[in-house]
């Protein structure tokens, strides 16, 4: 059930990064309990005030080291600029994204009324994301806490890790996913005695974006990646998929919600189920989302049409979820669960599709070889 | 100076890994000295023995526990075939390989004359490199020779590691880096403590390919990946950059030789030279390639204008190496060269436009913001 508040968070209520931007969406963001409060790690994306006849776009200036900004102006008439897309634009065929987006921590002891940090926690700090930092993810092990954030730059989108323990401060662990690869979220724990994140690189004409696994000794250097699922054709996730939430250990296996969109890019989410023992079996994945796009506020925004989550609240004694989400690139959403009524929803379990993996090349063959 | 004995290796010099197949390239090996041999992973690709008005390719058959393939037949008058690519085609939205690649040892005691072993090494064993394995390199450490190479599937192209101590039998380790990444070369020993490779995100339309390095602590889980270098506009290495041979430890660096192509993908080679103990800087990078695609072998095969290597072999009390590479990306050819020499081409440095990261997008940014 959603928040009756929402939306939470929205662009006015955070406080631009620098005096000349100004804050477009603040969305997917990152979640986790630290004492007795619900940390959010908000996206904050921002953009020089913008000037009439012209689009401004920031990119950090990898020459200062106090991690200033500088502004490209392109005008509307030019040529070479195609601004189709509200997310990137291109022009004289170098691609920019048109805001650079930042981390910002937002804390609540309700889980409805956040208090956001006037400066970000985390912003664009070298070549590797120059364009800004965007969705990340919360794991925590132990005391620590490691944030996965997607870098992104002219060179591609990859992923980085970092970690903190108080909150105040983080140690930047360096890229862990090279391009083009995000929405990486790693498990709470040691699975036969491996780290485990899934990933999802992205691998461009040459097939739909697909979830990964792999492993790690020490979280920072992962291998033995591993195909986990991919999109569904005709179906809610038939374009993209991707982790949302870091997974909760149940009887029955790791709960997470995962995002999908169609070839609409709609964006909706959906329950994975992922064996205790072994997280390549997959034991449930909805047929239907578990959530769409059906408010004002999650059809009409930035981007259009989108819930798109990076994690959750999980509150065991009250048997409770807050899931929070972005909804239409431009907001900060919650809604709340029954986390018992969440799990019953896999009952029943679910024959995979994506596990036999001879589908989409099979039909074909055996259309065509009779020749 | 290139082998007179040129080209040393042709197709009809490999027999066929199946009686219904034939070889239609061997090239790019992978090179390493074991005992008192030079040994040779030759990329050997295959196809169905084609018939009359039809495109045949083989994928691994995942569901055979036997490693069998199944064949596709596509008539060339389908409408929905793209074929303009002698090495990949496009039939009802989906790329095939027009040939599958398999692993296989060729082994010489004086490095021209080569005994190439019946079978195959190692072969497309699961849903990863369905479309096969391609383009190996082997780095030594200790008693153990490490090889990388490219996987290749509907899902992309991962680059996958495997070991041996014997050359009879390996262990696979796993894809260690996901798609789409190849090229993936490891230094012989660690530099501050851990292993380091340089490998190939390829991000799509987002950036050209670049080569970039990454840590490990154990060979198998890699992070920490960070930009190398890029590819050079007007220059031999305009458009597509990547390892080549196993880096040598010298006294001024370490030495290897990399691919470039520029936009007419015209495949060259040239040196690279990085700093001992922090291989991210680069000492000296070839202005003008070391070798182009001269020679007839060189200039016409299947893929034209293009020499690649993946290895060499350096005897030191000769001051020799003996450097193999693909031509054409249809047969194997080798070339001999003073190992001093060689490195003496490194003299007087060179200043790397690769380290002012504010190249491209400054010189766009001062010459549009006077708005």
């Amino acid at each position: 059930m959603r928040f009756k508040q929402n939306p939470l968070i929205t662009p006015s209520d955070v406080k631009a990064s620098r005096p000349d931007y100004e804050v477009v969406c603040v969305f997917n963001p990152a979640v986790t309990i630290y004492r007795d409060e619900i940390i959010l790690l908000l996206r904050v994306a921002e953009r020089p005030i913008q000037t009439n006849g012209y689009i401004s776009v920031g990119v950090l200036d990898v020459n200062s080291s106090r991690g200033d900004y500088e502004n490209i102006h392109i005008s509307r008439e030019a040529e070479s600029l195609n601004d189709k897309d509200c997310r990137v634009i291109n022009y004289k065929g170098q691609s920019y994204t048109t805001t650079i987006s930042h981390l910002r921590i937002a804390r609540s002891k309700d889980g409805v009324n956040f208090k956001i940090e006037d400066k970000p926690f985390i912003s664009a700090s070298g070549v590797h994301d120059r364009y800004g930092v965007e969705d990340a993810r919360i794991t925590q092990i132990d005391n620590d806490y490691y944030i996965t954030f997607a870098s992104i730059s002219s060179e591609g989108v990859s992923t980085a890790l970092a970690k903190t323990s108080d909150w105040k401060s983080y140690e930047y662990l360096g890229i862990i996913f090279a391009p083009m690869n995000k929405d990486v979220v790693i498990f709470p724990r040691k699975i036969n005695g491996k780290y485990i994140a899934v990933h999802r690189p992205d691998a461009g004409e040459f097939a739909r974006p697909s979830m990964w696994l792999a492993s790690s000794p020490d979280l920072s250097h992962w291998g033995e990646s591993s195909l986990l699922m991919k999109t569904r054709d005709n179906m809610w996730d038939s374009h993209r998929i991707g982790a949302g939430s870091v997974p909760v250990e149940t009887e029955k296996g790791w709960l997470s919600i995962y995002h999908g969109c169609n070839e609409f890019s709609e964006y909706r989410l959906g329950l994975l189920l992922q064996a205790k023992n072994d997280p390549s079996k997959i034991i449930f994945r909805s047929s239907e989302p578990l959530m769409s796009a059906e408010e004002e506020y999650e059809q009409n925004g930035f981007f259009n049409h989108v819930v798109f989550t990076d994690g959750l609240a999980y509150f065991p004694e009250q048997d409770r979820i807050f899931l929070y989400y972005g909804a239409a690139d431009l907001c900060v959403c919650g809604a709340e669960f029954s986390f018992s009524q969440l799990l019953s929803k896999t009952d029943g379990g679910y024959k995979n599709p994506d596990r036999n993996f001879s589908d989409r090349l099979s039909s074909k063959t055996s259309k065509i070889s009779n020749i």
